[in-house]
């Protein structure tokens, strides 16, 4: 690296120090080591290596830089201003206020230039393994000149967590070329030395997944950028570039120490630190002129970069109309009217259970709707997500449409996510019910950043039978139904699920769909048309106040039209609810919601799982046929009549005895 | 190995192969894959190895073993009851059948012989190294005669599943050289081969975390037998035994193949194995004599080992009556009267958060109640979990009382049950609230175990301000609440957190608190000996029907007696409740909670968290003061004021205006 270029890049470090500390002191909260450790980093990444545009956030082809240690956001924040997004010293000043663009993590859709919200730690990596993943899918299925690279900045709480693991093992499984992670190895996490918790082989472990691996001085500039060069170079699978660096560096009193890593320095310990830098101590966010103008020149760099980019795209778009055919219908996310049109009209089978009529549609449409992938913790055969024709993605054929994550729920999860930051895919992924415990917050983080990903979340019940409680789902669906921004949908018939997935690829959010393992009764009057409501009413005996209202939801709603019809006979008059989506049918106008809830009588629910969340609905008094403890191990029909799963059980807990 | 040794063990491998097919046949249902693969090794295991009494499996010093990969249930049940637990050929016709002791997978509690509850892939293996560092713990703290080996089985799926990284990452840091990982290494998944998703070389990746490894022919009865000598005499570190096997071992059709994995084979397909094995197809379940005889004298060599332990035993007593005082101690996991009126009676700053009165509590407690184990997952500077004096456990310190976990929250989960699972331990462990979704299922099955560990779960609600959405829990509580057999305590303040520590000491199962990181304001009429009753009346302005009954918990619970104060000033009577645990409150008996929630005019709930659940108490009608959307980087103050966490704000809701 030239001298002049090395020189600018130190200014820039310290410039992304200085405004650290300063935003951390003014608002008096944040993570300023970090920031301080990794500002080598960061000024070689957006001062010399990372090929993007901040004038246009959105180029398809830019460099993707996500920052897994989110608590880092100030550096990141502090790069991006200096770079020349859209953010300004305002935003700066106003770090971790309500309503700014620099919040206390990074969030996706709130900064520009911010590519995935983390924060929760090792889901970064993974996420940004999902968005190598993506890239290499769609040059695959489109042969475009897309050859970006996607950089992670991990720290040491990052690689302890298993997500991470399991999200490199699968990148270097699937030899991921494409993807650098470069590891801020401090030695310190936020309790304290690593020696105290941490002392494994980093470098060896990663090895072992199939990674190129580099150990470099952190704050040596010019090491970084040929590792970050190497890296860009390599081609035989996704590199670890090891940094070792001294947390809150130049901190007088707490570099090299935990205390560095979560405290404002308050403004004698970061004027120390400035003068100990270099960097002046005022005015307060201070920015260098010889930064500005640096950065000014290289925007012109960068603007010319992506026109010629622009141009070789074109030019490709000519040369080849099939692929780039392919690649406009991968723009539009959303499904096309024959796509629905398919589905609305789709025959399936009677009386299967629901896990397989979702496969039914998913196998009817997968070819016809390109920005469909799919996937499954190593279950497709039992989840029923496997696309037939779709082939298996590997290192060899990464445009395939099933993707094997193996046993690694959390990374899918997160893995699934970095696909839909693709703008592109529409992706789905599944696993049994009870096991989306183990991808719980990478649920969340897409519910958070308002993803379009489909979970396929099967066995939905106790009435999945044998292979007891450790895999029945008591309170899977209240877990997921109080995530906010996903919709949890459990269809009761092939009717439903075909309504669920047109809801579900339409949807510009997470959606959860619940299948049952078992067969269900088929026959129902259910509507195709009305459970975007999230609740209607299929069945009334009398057009005024009715004695009993049953409102049930997937396997159960047949339970609660058999119930009804026992009812009928005892001369009760009734009324059934399919309620396959508490959140659509919450979302519903008050008048809606007082046709279908009110004049009910006594309010039952019938839900094989948890009665948390039902009052809402039942009211206080509401009866709620329910398991609210632990499955057991037995046949399906047996844990019926154990659970109360029966008609003449239902009728015993309403005092009736036919 | 003896030739006629080497005879027997094959024997037994095959009538545990007959046993499990014809189990698994019986009632439809099972994995026949794992038993037949790993009938050899749990032939050396049980035949050989385990130093263990099957006529006392609570022998304290007994060998454990775990099999991480439940789905094999019927191996180990086949293996234990060839061994002489209490586990009959009735039971084991009866696989899988509702009140059986062979349920679908392995549950501790219901089947002699069986140490953890497994199924849910990874935990087992991290539920492991709790079980072995609790030895190394109490070893430690009372040099007491204590040298068992836990063993565990583990499959493709258990090393997949990144929790198990964790635990693996953890045991090598802490050289647990008392802990034995058998990996049926067989290259087939649920889903397929291995080689469509799990590559990595797993060998190289245990030695980075600093294990010793061995690999062998998992059918060669000497190598497993020489693995696992060479295993319990090294004293390095943990050591994996990578065992080269074939799924199914022996089916005609399909050994080698994913299809052996979880299906029956049906009578045809058995018999043609048993006919490939040399196992007579007639009677059905068949024992040979020959290994009914073997396991008759190995009882009797296994009792007398016993009884030659529990004199050495005695004679520690007698000789170290200061280390054997601890021993009895550690015997009794609930606290003394002693212990209890400490914390009673202890003083507690006014006005500080919760997690720092519940800090003051653990540090007032740590030195007189031995069995308290705590640790954190790298958060014990800022979840308060940590003991002053306890020192930090490491390989050259297994007797401290502070574990640094690591960011490893689910194998913390884990590894907690194991500490639990020791019958002498009383772990607690801590994180943030909203990453307890991290380890959700590892809390999950302690719930389902019923063990006795504390959770101390914090930062509680959007008023940790400006960490952001990332890190503000707001489906938590819902998620944990709707757990069957746990209970969650949200105290109010130092009263009650003084009540909810002496609840969880005292509670058989496990027990998660909900802190602050926020001050709170004290003073409030909280009652020490009412929070066990789940919900009780602070205050009430009128003996009859009130006009507003405002039900809190937590850090709310000061707001609710702001706003009652303001709603009396207003010439309205009111109710205020503090509801510190909903399971608590749901055990009443139906007098006291309707004397709690009857009579009570509008009823309000406020907690800053969603909703989800509340209405059970609050009704169809009740106005919820909660948070149903993600939260937002900010002051607590701003968002205390955004969320609508204010009493002008909650008079709003009421449509009152002071």
């Amino acid at each position: 690296m030239k001298t002049d270029t090395q020189d600018i890049l130190s200014v820039i470090a310290n410039n992304i120090r200085g405004l650290a500390i300063d935003a951390i002191d003014a608002c008096n909260s944040g993570h300023p080591g970090l920031p301080l450790g990794c500002a080598e980093i960061l000024s070689v990444l957006y001062g010399t290596f990372l090929i993007h545009n901040p004038a246009d956030p959105n180029w398809a082809n830019r460099d993707r830089f996500v920052l897994s240690a989110g608590h880092g956001s100030m550096g990141l924040y502090a790069a991006l201003h200096l770079a020349g997004f859209d953010l300004t010293q305002t935003d700066i000043q106003n770090f971790r206020k309500l309503g700014s663009k620099t919040p206390g993590h990074p969030e996706v859709h709130e900064t520009p230039g911010v590519e995935t919200t983390t924060g929760p730690l090792g889901q970064g990596i993974a996420t940004a393994v999902g968005m190598a993943l993506s890239a290499k899918h769609i040059q695959a299925r489109t042969q475009a000149p897309l050859d970006y690279q996607v950089v992670a900045l991990v720290g040491d709480g990052c690689l302890m967590e298993g997500v991470s693991a399991e999200a490199a093992s699968f990148a270097g499984h699937l030899k991921l070329d494409n993807l650098i992670v470069i590891y801020d190895s401090n030695d310190i996490c936020l309790d304290g030395p690593t020696t105290e918790c941490f002392t494994e082989n980093v470098e060896a472990r990663f090895v072992s997944y199939g990674w190129h691996t580099q150990i470099i001085d952190g704050h040596d500039l010019n090491a970084i950028d040929q590792a970050l060069r190497a890296a860009r170079a390599n081609t035989s699978g996704p590199t670890l570039i090891i940094c070792k660096t001294t947390i809150g560096f130049g901190s007088p009193t707490y570099a090299g120490t935990s205390e560095a890593h979560g405290k404002p320095f308050g403004p004698v310990e970061s004027a120390n630190t400035k003068m100990a830098l270099g960097i002046p101590t005022s005015p307060l966010f201070y920015v260098s002129e010889s930064v500005q103008l640096f950065f000014k020149n290289r925007l012109l760099l960068q603007q010319s970069q992506q026109s010629e980019w622009e141009l070789s795209f074109k030019n490709w778009t000519a040369d080849f109309p099939e692929n780039a055919a392919i690649w406009k219908a991968l723009s539009n996310r959303y499904p096309s009217e024959t796509v629905l049109n398919h589905i609305r009209n789709l025959e399936i089978k009677a009386n299967i259970a629901t896990r397989a009529s979702s496969q039914a549609v998913i196998q009817a449409i997968h070819s016809e709707y390109a920005n469909l992938i799919g996937g499954s913790a190593d279950l497709s055969c039992s989840d029923s997500t496997f696309i037939k024709a779709g082939g298996i993605v590997s290192r060899d054929h990464y445009g395939a449409q099933n993707i094997k994550y193996g046993v690694r729920e959390f990374a899918m999860g997160a893995i699934a996510s970095g696909l839909a930051l693709s703008g592109h895919l529409k992706p789905f992924c599944g696993t049994f019910l009870t096991f989306s415990d183990y991808m719980k917050n990478a649920v969340r983080l897409a519910a958070l950043m308002n993803l379009p990903v489909v979970y396929q979340f099967t066995h939905d019940s106790i009435l999945l039978g044998e292979d007891g409680p450790t895999h029945q789902p008591i309170e899977q669906l209240a877990s997921l139904r109080s995530i906010p921004n996903l919709t949890v949908i459990r269809p009761a018939d092939a009717t439903e699920i075909k309504a669920a997935w047109i809801y579900a690829l339409q949807s510009q959010g997470p959606v959860a769909l619940i299948l049952s393992r078992q067969g269900i009764k088929d026959g129902l009057p259910t509507d195709i048309h009305r459970l975007q409501h999230g609740g209607y009413i299929i069945s009334e005996t009398t057009s005024g106040s009715v004695d009993y209202t049953l409102i049930a939801t997937g396997s159960e709603l047949a339970l609660a039209v058999d119930t009804a019809s026992a009812l009928h006979n005892l001369g009760k008059s009734t009324r059934v609810v399919s309620m396959p989506s508490f959140e659509l049918f919450n979302q519903q106008p008050v008048d809606y919601k007082a046709r279908i809830l009110g004049n009910t009588g006594q309010r039952i629910s019938i839900e094989a799982q948890s009665s948390f969340g039902w009052h809402q609905y039942i009211g206080i008094d509401g009866i709620a046929i329910s398991v609210d403890t632990f499955g057991l191990s037995g046949s399906a029909t047996d844990l019926a009549a154990h659970f109360g799963f029966t008609v003449p059980a239902i009728l015993n807990r309403l005092g009736l005895h036919p």
